[in-house]
């Protein structure tokens, strides 16, 4: 253990927000103070217990399978009901803005269905494997789960996140504008295990996979990414996969976006070429400007957003803030996260948060001290190989105005003085 | 990506265990084969659709909080009746059994309540901060929210883990020897910034940390670790801590048992001494073989434990298995783990899977092909420190048997022909 050390040289050592910027925080103790929400005084302590500090609460035996708090019950999914024809081919946003570090909580983990939520007995599910490949396989669950595993952190973003940007349909909620990423702990099986296992003959170049739900959903996905970092998973964050999240097998895929992802697992098909399906021709497809169509585009680029203040998290006053937010690359890590407060026109380097993982969600700070006068705030993410997070007129001048899917631009958040924020789009 | 290999090449890559091992698992799919339950000729797929495959689920509107599958419903958090007094205070044990990665779920996280769980009021909770400082304070969880900010993945350890087996009280089960143990991503403050703000006193040599639960639950704590790595937390798994860690605002310090870990924090009191509170002096001290008594034991000493196979989870007939696991140091991290599949004569190096962090549980995996004789399994943790984990003889010689807390000896799994799994302890 290190020496103790004296006031004087932690004054020294403080964070450049320390002593300075939060002595206005908190009640001093003079005098009388809120303990137990009635006024107590406080330099005769302990004041009076409030209630809830005298009450034996309940034992270890009625809640086996825990909850959130009572006090928390509006931090919840949201969908949009315009959004979509149906509710069973649609999303859920998570509520990013509650977020407060890179796990999203299994309950809380943005949905996106295709044919609705699958449900799926493990003991009568099956993984098919066939195709261009020397051993064809039916595999169990049982049989899954006894292949080498591995487990790993990574992001799954739905490539419409941020779809409604493109045409400022705007909510005015974090919400709304990238609640359509998550972040989770995988376990399960790498796909070049299983292929391993059932040999690839000379001429395969393409995998099809197709999850058990309703819809049947299946997308071609090129067998280099297969045999790269593609998991087979069967948990996530400390539990069996959720069923909103494919139980009890789904595909990930990292750093690609979200529906070649498959949930409910239960065909992989080998071929030599790709299969063309209707959720890769007439969907997760982008017209650009000059009449031609973007097809494939499964990366998920360079991308960050700041999630403190944000329009459900206002500002309280003139003062220091720490600015936080999350940034990820579908291309591996975030090796950097700049922050503006003028709108663009300065950037300062943000702190990043351990861990810094691989197609993950990386955590951002930034301390910030507002002088109460509107502003403009951005985060701006470059990745390992040297991408930066576009604006939205870069953006454009690319790929035109009929996107809806992969809108990696800066987000743009308008202070206004009295420390409401609004989402708003820069020329 | 890298350039498509050939079923040749790709099998000189294969991992040990690879198209060797596990050609015996799944079924081939010449012939019939099993598809949606019902023999179906899977030459001719796709076969007929289960009826879970052709039904419509429901949309996103249902469950604006998720909950697990209904098929996992006996993954729970359970607790052994006569080992407390009462069941306001005592503990459930986490299913480390059916923990896929490092992160513990949210609602399986182990529970320890010395006078049941508390229901705060996060609008009303304070935290005082008092003694010998220069600026006390109280502080709103507003207030705790603005301060500069960190997220950590750590384990929390109760230090009565593996209590039952000084006397070999066995359960046979994983769950009830190493189910006090669990592992999360916290986000909060560091108590440093804290301290830096109210402004340390020369003398400051020990922290009294408080709960407001019906038990107060208080321990002391030197300074010198406050000032390192301890962190006031409201964030647990990407939302709010859980009731039963402590909602809305617990320590966590990190490497130490887990009952300094204070739930429900509303008060830390500063002094030159620590103050002897009950739980450091009747309870969480040891009774040594000379009499004596060890007290202030704080650090979880290196750690592991197979997870599969367990008692719970036994093998199914001779051939290959992945041995799985977690290790875990309350001095840092985890270096290697060995794991011995003949009682502790021969030794080999598992792998650990990424990420491997400070005061983390860490998992390793070991490739084993099981001849279906009587055996016996053990792991064996070192640390960053050197520190290398004890078998149970090796920590008898030195605590004696009085103990109950602080047990961090080798487990050791006897596996008997039919694959079923025990208990045992070594002379």
């Amino acid at each position: 253990m290190k020496a103790n050390k004296s006031g004087s040289e932690q004054k020294q050592k403080s964070e450049s927000i320390g002593r300075r910027g939060f002595l206005a925080l908190g009640s001093a103790l003079a005098g009388s103070a809120m303990m137990g929400g009635k006024a107590a005084a406080a330099d005769s302590y302990p004041p009076k217990d409030p209630d809830w500090s005298l009450m034996l609460g309940p034992g270890v035996v009625d809640r086996p399978y825990g909850q959130p708090s009572q006090f928390v019950k509006g931090v919840i999914r949201r969908n949009v009901p315009w959004l979509t024809a149906t509710q069973e081919s649609s999303v859920s946003f998570t509520p990013l803005q509650d977020q407060p570090g890179i796990i999203t909580a299994n309950g809380l983990f943005f949905e996106r269905y295709h044919g609705g939520r699958a449900t799926v007995d493990p003991a009568q599910h099956r993984l098919m494997i066939h195709g261009m490949l020397e051993r064809p396989l039916l595999l169990t669950m049982d049989d899954i789960r006894r292949f080498p595993s591995v487990s790993r952190i990574h992001f799954i973003e739905c490539p419409a996140n941020g779809g409604m940007e493109w045409r400022a349909a705007q909510l005015n909620s974090l919400q709304f504008t990238h609640g359509m990423v998550s972040c989770a702990e995988w376990t399960g099986v790498k796909l070049s295990t299983l292929l391993d296992e059932v040999g690839l003959k000379k001429d395969a170049k393409w995998a099809l996979v197709e999850g058990a739900d309703a819809a049947h959903m299946d997308r071609s996905l090129p067998i280099e990414k297969c045999l790269d970092d593609v998991l087979v998973v069967y948990g996530q964050n400390g539990e069996a996969l959720r069923p909103e999240q494919g139980f009890p097998l789904r595909l990930i895929v990292p750093g690609w976006q979200g529906n070649v992802n498959i949930k409910w697992l239960r065909r992989i098909q080998i071929g030599d070429q790709p299969w063309f399906t209707r959720e890769e021709t007439s969907k997760y497809t982008e017209l650009m400007k000059d009449g031609t169509v973007r097809g494939f585009t499964w990366l998920i680029y360079a991308k960050s957003v700041i999630t403190f203040p944000c329009p459900e998290k206002p500002l309280k006053g003139a003062g220091i803030y720490e600015i936080r937010g999350f940034a990820w690359s579908g291309k591996g890590k975030v090796t950097h996260v700049d922050v503006s407060t003028d709108g663009g026109v300065n950037w300062e380097r943000a702190k990043l948060q351990d861990p810094v993982l691989p197609k993950a969600l990386t955590r951002f700070t930034h301390e910030w001290r507002w002088d109460g006068k509107p502003t403009l705030l951005q985060s701006r993410c470059v990745d390992e190989t040297g991408f930066v997070q576009p604006t939205i007129s870069e953006l454009r001048a690319v790929r035109g105005v009929n996107g809806i899917y992969n809108n990696n631009a800066i987000q743009t958040w308008q202070v206004k003085p009295d420390g409401s924020v609004y989402d708003v789009q820069l020329a």
